[in-house]
């Protein structure tokens, strides 16, 4: 019933990695596998939100326009609404776990 | 706007410490701070998935009667009407992250 979250990282090449770990119809819970220089672009969901929260690595997050850099221990909140998006901007792998409340319709 | 985890731990003698990092609509974040020997007792939500992250140390879970030990790095989640719980049975100190989707009509 646990998840070991490092363990269900993998990474690919051409971009980010998203591999889902759990789906209620309440909540979704992922893990995001950057390489250096992978990102996800900068998007907005009307409806849910999503926590983003720093396993491994570093990189740059953009919340409404503003930039800041979250290194392993550190978490952010996109609300609802809010314009968002990451890019590992660093030498090594960024992993990210990442909650979001709704799930997405097309999960 | 990032929130940096560790930092925002606050441990109490006489029971589990809750600290609320960020709450909306659809999502409640917050950290579980628990001395050794503390605990969080068996409960349900009939309407709310929780979502536990060990950022810290290790305890005992339980859920649906099923005890398993995590340690930093594993995560565990309880599902609406599931019957979950928490207690530090380790010589240090536990800090959890816990998302919960929607939040508690208390909250």
């Amino acid at each position: 019933m646990k998840i070991r979250l490092a363990d269900r990282a993998k990474y690919q090449p051409d971009k980010m990695a998203k591999i889902a770990l759990a789906s209620t119809p309440r909540a979704q819970v992922d893990l995001y596998c950057l390489e250096p220089g992978q990102s996800q672009k900068v998007h907005a969901h009307d409806g849910q939100d999503k926590v983003y929260v720093v396993l491994e690595g570093r990189g740059r997050f953009t919340l409404d326009g503003a930039d800041e850099a979250l290194e392993a221990g550190e978490a952010l909140v996109a609300a609802a609404g809010s314009q968002h998006g990451v890019v590992n901007d660093s030498g090594k792998r960024l992993l990210l776990l990442v909650l979001m409340a709704p799930p997405p319709p097309h999960a």
